[in-house]
């Protein structure tokens, strides 16, 4: 006898679907299950079940989600634009609330992990890392978000950075950050030997922002995925951004890929709107694994976004001329599975024996749901309906 | 004393503003009213209040919603394309449900104006036409549609066609298309002879798709530019797309914004995802009208779109990197006024006098209402709640 019968679903294909649960965990998958055994029957009237959405890059400290609308004020420089942040979270509400706020709406999209950049530096101190750190508590039972100690100000460029890095380990991020080693930290190479200096002696993971344009962008993934390959990190370390894979020409692409496969340097995209960004299929190809993150939500970066891993699925579809069905599901992918991997979330996924947890979406399958960025949906958790 | 009163409102610039209704038309459009002047107020706390929605160009005849999912098919060539959408469509629910199944969404989203480009060639005939006016009529009192003749299989080349496209305006189009007069059809000068030909013989509009690339485009764009100024049809003739506008340099841009204005050539785009499209703020900037459209809709040339225009500004700001509130009203002025005048829309707008038709969004102002694509609002029509 099971707890809940989710019949009259379909999976991302399209196919009939229907999910046994029990003791809120999985009990069987299948394209048909024997209605009778159950307590409780749900119809799901025919739309699609998909597992929990997942951000791979999110800066919960930034956003102004929650807080007054903040009309964007322009910057020439990135030095100007992290002043101009600091500025204007010093006069925002309290992070914590707005981290709070910004959770409870990427939770409502269906959202069950996430990858959470916070800034830390000399000045800050841990101070961001512990605001989000309460939010976090907050929803521990309904989202698990991964923190990665961000050096948004630079490493070698901001004295005092890399032991508050290393602090911030101990006080509970499990993931080191780093940036653009040489645009902005003038000095590569002592940059990633902090970076992976500390990875190692903490054991911990690593996810780099970088920015920096075309050939010399591939020179820091390349320094990248040496260090990573050895200190035998493979499938530790990631990229996020990479835009220099969007500006090269393929056959750099191609080898470069090669380079990052094997040593199992994983990238992140957000598709941006307005500047070349990596050839996902080409990488995935490859054997890159490439995920998806909303990155800035409405912040002194940018006004866009909401937290809806799905848009955001549509967003790296459409800015990547993906139009099969196939090529929609990798993009449904980095917003599920790939990121989860990244993230290292077990317990994940509609597979007997995990929780219970699904999205219902009103698509005729994982394509469509991409394409159409579907707004219709319910959340499952542990085999009830639920809603932050 | 007015019928109703909206109060507690704000504007696209988040000011205050109030709206007073009687016999369905604004009577009194202020930052505040005397609510005791009204039999009924209603507190739209804080929300802001757009305009209805316009789309300036949208294809009812091809779309899917409505009918079953259908796998994207990738085709090599345009004639591929163009075959395989003519079997798609022969074996898809009729036309007029399909078209009304997406007026439908459309104007669920707040829509009360579009273009239409409906397909009319020697082997479809007037069909396309007859199917979409069917659905038009039934939404009549709701939304406004305006009907292109769009030779979507070329005009020179496809026999016959010139016969059609004059029919139709007989049959109730009101403005001519056109498509790539050299790379489809082979011969500029005689596809645009014969467009602008029914179009002065019919005293229509014109409005022609443009997706032939950099200079061959931009040359386009001028022939256009000079039958339009010869045949004094200022304000009465657009071309969508129009994508060499992002292939060429800036000082060719500027000199061909400068003809267009002259002429008063308008320039439609969708912000399409993985091409280059025109820069939006240099046209304004020398006095071309552009507006916006979401063109395809789950169809077979591609799997996007839901007809929300509040996305497609959304979209567009994202591709155009619009992240001033300047920057986002003119997204939203592209999905609103800037269509509206080139459809001709009268009685339209926030204007007293104008019959009170408008959005309630929940957000803070115009450009957060972009940026966050907001799906939360309500709809008024005639100064009463509506939904369809």
């Amino acid at each position: 006898m099971f707890d809940q019968l989710f019949e009259n679903a379909v999976d991302v294909h399209g196919n009939p679907l229907c999910l046994a649960v029990q003791n809120g965990r999985f009990v069987e998958i299948a394209a048909h299950c024997e209605s009778s055994l159950a307590a409780e029957v749900i119809d799901l009237k025919g739309h699609l079940v998909l597992p929990g959405l997942v951000d791979g890059h999110i800066h919960l400290d930034k956003s102004f989600v929650g807080d007054r609308w903040r009309s964007h004020v322009p910057a020439t420089t990135l030095r100007e634009r992290l002043a101009a942040e600091k500025q204007a979270l010093a006069n925002a509400r309290p992070m914590a609330e707005r981290a709070d706020a910004l959770i409870a709406q990427a939770v409502s999209f269906g959202t069950m992990a996430m990858r959470c950049h916070v800034d830390v530096d000399a000045t800050t101190g841990l101070s961001h890392l512990h605001a989000v750190m309460t939010a976090r508590e907050k929803w521990r039972d309904v989202v698990d978000i991964e923190l990665v100690a961000f050096p948004q100000g630079g490493v070698v460029s901001c004295m005092g950075t890399a032991a508050i890095l290393d602090a911030a380990m101990e006080a509970g991020a499990s993931v080191i950050g780093g940036i653009d080693p040489t645009t902005f930290d003038g000095d590569a190479d002592t940059q990633l030997d902090i970076v992976f200096g500390i990875a190692e002696h903490r054991g911990v993971k690593i996810d780099i922002h970088l920015h920096e344009p075309a050939e010399q962008g591939i020179e820091q993934l390349l320094r990248i995925a040496e260090r990573t390959r050895a200190l035998g990190m493979q499938g530790r370390v990631a990229v996020s951004h990479a835009y220099a894979l969007g500006e090269v020409p393929t056959d750099v692409v191609e080898r470069t890929a090669h380079v990052l496969s094997t040593a199992g340097v994983s990238i992140m995209t957000n598709a941006p709107g307005d500047r070349p960004f990596p050839p996902v299929l080409r990488l995935r190809a490859a054997g890159v694994r490439v995920f998806a993150g909303n990155d800035n939500i409405r912040d002194a970066w940018w006004p866009y976004g909401n937290g809806d891993m799905l848009q955001r699925a549509m967003m790296i579809g459409y800015r990547s001329g993906f139009y099969t069905d196939e090529e929609l599901r990798v993009a449904l992918d980095m917003a599920t599975h790939a990121g989860a991997a990244v993230i290292g979330k077990t317990d994940y996924g509609l597979t007997v024996g995990c929780e219970a947890n699904f999205l219902v979406v009103n698509a005729p399958n994982g394509a469509a749901a991409v394409a159409g960025a579907s707004t219709e949906r319910t959340i499952v958790r542990r085999g009830e309906f639920w809603s932050p």
